[in-house]
């Protein structure tokens, strides 16, 4: 419970029914989308404009209470969930487009706009804002520059992080910064900009942000490549790359994600496949072309047992159902689905997925792998169910296997879901001790009461590191 | 003089000829490329490996005594001038390319290597390492990540920053971190990377650097547009960019530098002109065409009294000629050359080049404007001689107001040189007090003691702001 005076104050700052703390609020606010976790805050405020945000900071600095700042919670790192009580900041009421500006090619927006929104209404305009999670008709700009999102086109586009050239932000003690601006280059100081884009709100809240926009590529072709061996479809990756060819999206699914994704959406792949690409080229017509006859040129060589290149956009979407499905189908096969987002060098996607499927039979786990070969991101998928102790237990086991072998395969332990309070314990395996202190150097340089989202990237204690058997 | 424990210890670090106090080897360490600013270091010392920088870190430490690492100091900032003595760290030794990983499209190097030997060792193995500051033939990587150098192709392909992807550092402490790798996407915490790029030597030495390659263009295409009207060489640019297309270089000169260059390298380009436009296209053959095409039109159409594409490489070369030969041109005139950095939106060059000249015209300054005009980021250049302080004091006066201007059409005081002593005054107008507070809590976090780089970007004072006489 806050002190009566604090939440009169809130109350005041953003009008009576800004702020709520009965128990739906609460409870509503208590999770988000990763799995097993939950945390009541004390209450729900909903700002509308920065200088709220600011107030509200004062007033919560002054009595020390955690915030969590948070969209719609699409995160799968237990980012928002507010496990040291306090107050959760819904931002959904801030969110305009506060301007596009098309001679500078850059939008500026509050946090709260939901991204596919965003995008949508960028492309009405005849330009591009390439980063594309997953949850992007549901997860908001703010939340995808908390976790630093990325999305089926980061191999060629890259990630929030590379479209972010200015912030507005609120600190712990209710000041407000702003980083960058509308500049393709400012070297003015330590960048704060892309240090606040992927931190969590841990360091700040953000209130608004300036967003870099591109020209759209003219044309787009997709494919699916099938392959009996693994190594073969791992092979194609590192080769597309290596003829000088960046496609849009390069995708990768394996046979059980394959098998459930079938069986789910009735596409009619071939069972029998160990790994299933998904290749996507955009850009002039003339370039798309020649690239993905490339592409199947490489396919065929690595032995690719069936290649299908869509001629139309319906036959693309088609294809592309395949893996947009894959969490979906997943999903519904158990009460409880883990997707993990370990992380390696494209070259070792082969070796990644063999790991994984070592690990998962043996702890007696059922885990499915799709993602971002392109990137070398992939998403490790336990189905299971939370209320079988012993079996969580099991996939627990299972998960710090496979971030151990991401980082001994040179890889890290989360390329774009963020560590939240998922991967806390694990953060100090991937950056050392020393990485460790120059973080929480520069979180008590922002927050030295440690307010905001509390208890995020920063665990209790390391976990202890498990011994790799390398199986074999 | 350093105590005789500490240089004996040094000495046992990097042996014998490694460290130097002889006069020779201070003096030549007591200034960059920077003008009119020289400071004396006690000592100067040249490491061979990471081992190496970590012993003589943690020697230095004990002692409190200051270092500023450096590769060839040709920043334009101040930025190696060791202004509180200390030992000066000489990263040449440590030049060598670790790897290139073409399967993983990376390089991993030494901070000493000169980066047009990088750029061209990687250029032979088919590959593209796009950032190129003006000063490659002569700088190292370690300088230009140390400063997040721009260069000629920051349009297209952006700066120094988008290209690392992970590093090694030796902290002020000793302790070695290890951030990044060749992962295309990485959230494991605060992006210790980024934060590093453009850090300036204030935050820790760099001894490694994991860098993302890319495949080079197929072809290219180079040419001259010249403008009587300032704005309608200004609208060119930002009707380019509003038409979608994004060239791989778009380039600036005012009439004071066109006057200059001609004279210079004897180019017989129009005096009248008070513009000219540098642009070039890269990408496949058909799109180049198709690009500058369209440019072409656009140029015709905002009144270009003179259009020069070239059509052989030879061309091309001379047409890039008069733009690289801008700061040489006007280095020939006075015996001092200050070039400074001043960035804007790009919608608003036309503006801050009409504001520099009031600004010029109001101090009595000479200053010639260059620079990259698709990034928004000029080099207003004052031509003027060190040893007439009076003059000096007026150039000082311009270059403060020239700032100003740019902050007030929503710009930066450094799009690419870096804050260093120069501009470290400044930075507070840019970056307001609540961000430079943040700025030194990210600076005590690395650096307690500050032993790196002390006096850098960190200013004693704030200068005053002038008063914007809006002339008219």
């Amino acid at each position: 419970m806050l002190d009566a005076t604090l939440t009169l104050q809130l109350r005041q700052i953003v009008g009576e029914k800004f702020y709520r703390d009965d128990p739906e609020a609460l409870v509503a606010h208590s999770y988000d989308g990763t799995p097993m976790l939950q945390s009541l805050p004390d209450g729900v405020i909903y700002p509308e404009n920065t200088r709220q945000v600011a107030d509200i900071m004062k007033a919560l600095a002054a009595y020390r209470v955690p915030v969590v700042s948070r969209g719609s919670g699409t995160n799968l790192c237990g980012g928002t969930v507010p496990v040291q009580g306090g107050v959760v900041m819904v931002m959904h009421r801030m969110n305009r487009i506060m301007e596009v500006d098309l001679e500078n090619l850059t939008a500026t927006v509050q946090p709260g706009i939901i991204t596919a929104d965003f995008a949508v209404h960028i492309e009405s305009l005849g330009l591009f804002y390439p980063p594309d999670p997953s949850s992007m008709k549901i997860s908001t700009i703010g939340g995808n520059i908390a976790e630093c999102s990325g999305g089926l086109r980061g191999l060629k586009y890259g990630t929030t992080k590379d479209y972010v050239i200015g912030l507005e932000a609120v600190l712990a003690n209710g000041e407000i910064i702003r980083t960058g601006g509308k500049l393709m280059k400012d070297v003015a100081g330590y960048d704060l900009t892309k240090l606040l884009v992927g931190s969590e709100g841990t360091l700040a809240i953000i209130t608004e942000a300036t967003l870099k926009l591109v020209p759209p590529p003219a044309s787009k072709k997709t494919m699916l490549a099938m392959f009996k061996d693994l190594y073969g479809a791992a092979r194609t990756v590192s080769r597309i790359i290596e003829m000088r060819i960046i496609p849009a999206t390069l995708e990768f699914m394996d046979n059980a994600t394959i098998r459930v994704v079938d069986d789910f959406a009735k596409l009619d792949l071939p069972l029998d496949m160990k790994a299933i690409l998904l290749i996507e080229q955009d850009g002039d017509p003339d370039t798309v072309e020649r690239d993905i006859e490339r592409i199947r040129e490489i396919c065929e060589l690595e032995r690719a047992d069936r290649i299908v290149v869509a001629e139309t956009r319906e036959q693309a979407e088609r294809l592309l159902t395949a893996r947009r499905s894959a969490f979906t189908a997943l999903a519904r096969l158990r009460p409880t689905t883990i997707l993990e987002d370990a992380t390696v060098p494209r070259s070792r996607i082969a070796d990644m997925v063999l790991r994984i499927n070592e690990i998962a039979r043996k702890y007696k786990v059922s885990i499915a792998t799709f993602g971002h070969a392109g990137d070398g991101n992939l998403h490790p998928t336990a189905t299971t169910d939370a209320r079988d102790h012993e079996e969580i237990h099991r996939v627990e086991q299972a998960f710090e296997e496979i971030f151990e072998a991401a980082i001994s395969l040179g890889g890290t332990i989360t390329g774009e879901h963020g560590v939240g309070l998922v991967k806390a314990p694990f953060l100090e395996w991937k950056i050392g001790t020393a990485g460790m202190e120059v973080m929480h150097g520069i979180k008590r340089a922002f927050d030295p009461h440690n307010l905001l989202n509390p208890g995020k990237i920063f665990a209790k204690e390391t976990r202890k590191r498990v011994v790799i058997d390398r199986g074999h």
